[in-house]
């Protein structure tokens, strides 16, 4: 029996867009003699589809996509995820369910029992958990067929659930597992992800087929990264991360290769590699997604604009990339000699507009009103804001979608001004702390100089008050990132954190700041999510709460 | 028995400030002589504290509230909401519990068992529902306790759960329901609520003891409306909306009430009026559990800056509320007296800084980059933005926090300059539609005009260009409501919509309009809920999505 998985990249509720990729996508299947064709979870709407989910109409072009595909399925059955309707009276209004489809017609409706409800999921806000299980005959074989999170829970080793789906389905002696997931991106998941599926296949001694999306929807990112593992828990086949692609395997084949085969066939990436092309996949599809193909964002000379510049080049090509250059007063000539020496070493298009004149202006309107105070981050700000109302005047006088450059770093402890730097349509580094930022630009010049060397070696600075430096205001980055990836990824209180020999004031400092921002990060641009707890909807605060603040 | 309800305002994560509140509302029932007091459900860490409830620490906090408590139930019988960890190893790490606290221990530990996942609601994101259900012996009698939603499942006929404690419960045959909850307030809720609660009534025929929160955190409005129904469903008592109160009740007179209370003891306010002291709540708690006292707004002229420099006022008191004209190019002679004249009515602090200089400058400085394109949105949104920049200035300069002034009507259809009137701290109108807004006007206006009445009949204009009207870019309000109301609230079709009998290409233009301004409201200020489906957490929407856009 041929198994094709269908590794693709999803618009969401983009249903004509859909429905043709699929369509594609079983014809070549069908060339290549394949008996079935998996696609990913949710893969006729789109994962997630959020609350699209509530509206009656959006279910109904999810089950015409389904009857369009009926008719393509004569000589070949067509496993894909689709919300379906529950018909009891009694519980959510959908299943998170696996259509097979075979012959014209469906034939079985496999509903996911774990549903995944914590961090950027919230499947338990729309579907009902499924109950019963059992495997499907298909030819002469019986697949264990589930969905994503329903093999999450091996051996019962997943505190956050009670049942298990494949401990009842293994009891009716399936052949093969079948998986169709949406398994987002995140630089730890992905060797997470074999992990658990490896687990899967030590358990119950049987192959697995496991498909993914590929492609980012907002702000998450899928790798891809499908993968057909034999019995042995050896990985037969892994598909490339960030590319869509078709596979048919010959499940014989695996079958046979559970005596020959003694290493994993699986690419090996490292975390900072995965991070550049998951931004990359996240810079490009979000503008192909909202059908828009140019960028602009400003250039400060500093590290953060220099890789965003960069990444963008690289995701949209380097002739749909502009960079605006906006010194100020304070602005130091290095600064603005940098950043042109890297627009040209990318060749991007680039202008200098300086703000000098509509600062002084804006101070000069504003001087009545300030009270004679003193200059304060109220200065700070008005030159932050004023390359904010720029960059968007160019974004509507000639189409560019804004790029944000703030690292997460800056994002965890507020450092930005809000309507001035955190402005943007997208920020691309918002989930990289800015050590990390410092690893990717040596990644990008691993071969060649493309961030000039003096963007990397200077200190960080603002530059919006004469001689201002990062560290005036947040501790050095190779302190603040380990306190902040304890607080934020790793959910430490504050005396763990101490505990660990960090100084406690600083400490709580750092936390103080954390979470007295959360009402700047509550009007962020959406942040391409690459580390398992990211800011946006996989970090849910309360803005004016109390805690540690 | 005497049984006290404390409709209280508690601080999300404040607890230092909750507790003294708790101690003092113990001391106040103990001198009533109370038997029992009950507090709203997570009354110790505030609702909703998110993902706060991921951090151990701050579970530790909550359970150091309830050891403080303890001391105090020499003679008082606490039952107050607390998150309370789960034991067992499969499962959430937590449930939403009642802890019933007496002669200086914790008695009982009633969980959660209905955890509503939908709207604004996360609560399976954190809590493992309860499936063991037991009534409380206290003195002579047995109380049935449930905490809020586990009263919403009345005779299964809510479709969204499978259980139903009371029904468990009731087998135990209690003397009396008690009740306690986190129900946030919408303009609907407040009667579905009592409906509610009285068909619990209607079935059990025993008394039901229900307290609520009052006080808004951040968008979330609770209106308290404690309520003591009797076994004959009459409202025995109904606490005031919006307002803080402990009240003792006895039982003995609540089972007399039974024999000749025949009408309903509530109170019953119309929904202008309940949006309207809801919205003041909303700005007042926002402000102080920020620790911020002052309003800055853009006073333009028009309707919607009108009423929300009142309710500031009303909220922070006049002497706190600053109003800034910043008259353009395009502003009329009208717009600026209307201004003048409101603010003065109000008495409010004012100040008109013109914003033609700034204009000028920054159309001189862009000119060279816009490539001889004709004045378009471009110019507008400049307009809108100098505004942003100098209302954050003065909140930067003095302290005072921006309140964002745009209407639902406006944030439905994204008409609003993002980083320009789109600004603020906190958006005040954003769950009112524009034809609500007129009869939140009339209604300020019943005994006297306060807001002038020019302000009310011209034709709504954003002036940013000369001679425009709202109308040029929007349909007339009365249609564009009712649009609205049909897919936002009611998630209707296209075709649904159309057959009650609206032009088919309005409708579709206007739900293309709100689907595609998605990206617009992610980075809106947080928003004020007082409908049943407002902007933000409780309405979560993919920005790339291509549903209907």
């Amino acid at each position: 029996m041929k198994i094709a998985l269908a590794q693709i990249n999803v618009h969401i509720g983009n249903f004509e867009s859909n429905f043709s990729k699929i369509a594609d996508k079983i014809s070549e299947a069908k060339q290549l003699h394949a008996d079935i064709i998996a696609f990913p979870e949710l893969a006729v709407c789109g994962y997630p589809p959020r609350d699209f989910l509530e509206f009656d109409d959006f279910i109904d072009k999810c089950y015409e996509v389904i009857d369009n595909i009926k008719p393509l399925t004569n000589d070949i059955a067509v496993i894909i995820g689709a919300p379906s309707r529950n018909t009891n009276i009694e519980g959510k209004d959908l299943y998170n369910s696996a259509f097979f489809i075979y012959e014209n017609e469906v034939k079985h409706v496999v509903n996911k029992a774990l549903l995944p409800t914590y961090d950027i999921f919230d499947e338990y806000r729309y579907f009902e958990p499924n109950t019963q299980f059992y495997c499907i005959d298909f030819k002469d074989k019986k697949i264990a067929l589930t969905v994503c999170e329903d093999l999450w829970n091996v051996g019962n080793d997943n505190p956050l659930y009670i049942a298990c789906p494949m401990d009842v389905l293994i009891k009716d002696k399936p052949d093969v597992m079948i998986n169709v997931s949406a398994s987002p991106f995140d630089h730890f998941h992905t060797r997470e992800r074999i992990n658990v599926l490896k687990e899967n296949t030590s358990r119950y001694k049987i192959p697995l087929f496991y498909v993914n999306h590929y492609g980012a929807q907002t702000d998450l990112i899928f790798d891809g990264g499908s993968i057909v593992i034999n019995a042995n828990s050896v990985v037969y086949d892994e598909m490339p991360y960030f590319e869509e692609m078709l596979k048919v395997y010959d499940l014989e084949d695996v079958i046979t290769s559970e005596k020959k085969l003694h290493s994993d066939n699986e690419q090996r990436k490292e975390k900072i590699e995965l991070i550049y092309e998951a931004l990359i996949t996240g810079i490009k599809n979000y503008f192909e997604k909202l059908d828009f193909n140019k960028a602009i964002l400003g250039l400060s000379g500093g590290i953060d604009s220099a890789l965003t510049a960069l990444l963008a080049a690289e995701a949209l090509g380097k002739e749909n990339v502009y960079g605006v250059l906006m010194p100020s007063h304070y602005s130091t000539g290095h600064s603005v000699s940098d950043a042109l020496q890297l627009a040209q070493k990318i060749g991007i298009k680039h202008d200098t507009i300086p703000i000098a004149t509509l600062y002084d202006a804006f101070v000069n309107q504003l001087n009545p009103f300030f009270e004679n105070k003193p200059f304060d981050i109220t200065e700070e700000n008005i030159q932050a804001r004023i390359r904010g109302v720029i960059l968007m005047a160019l974004c509507n006088k000639h189409g560019y979608i804004l790029l944000n450059t703030t690292n997460k770093s800056e994002a965890a402890v507020g450092y930005g001004t809000l309507y001035g730097d955190l402005c943007g349509g997208l920020a691309v580094l918002a989930d990289v702390y800015k050590t990390e930022v410092y690893d990717l630009v040596k990644y990008v010049n691993r071969f060649d100089e493309i961030i000039p060397q003096n963007i990397i070696t200077k200190p960080p600075s603002a530059e919006l008050r004469p001689g201002q430096k990062d560290q005036d205001s947040v501790p050095p980055y190779e302190i603040l990132d380990k306190i902040l990836y304890q607080y934020i990824e790793l959910t430490q209180s504050p005396q763990d954190i101490i505990k660990m020999g960090f100084d406690e004031a600083l400490v709580r400092k750092i936390l103080k700041m954390v979470n007295s921002n959360e009402w700047k990060r509550h009007q962020f641009p959406p942040i391409l999510r690459v580390s398992p707890k990211a800011f946006g909807m996989g970090r849910r605060m309360p803005i004016e709460g109390k805690y540690l603040s």
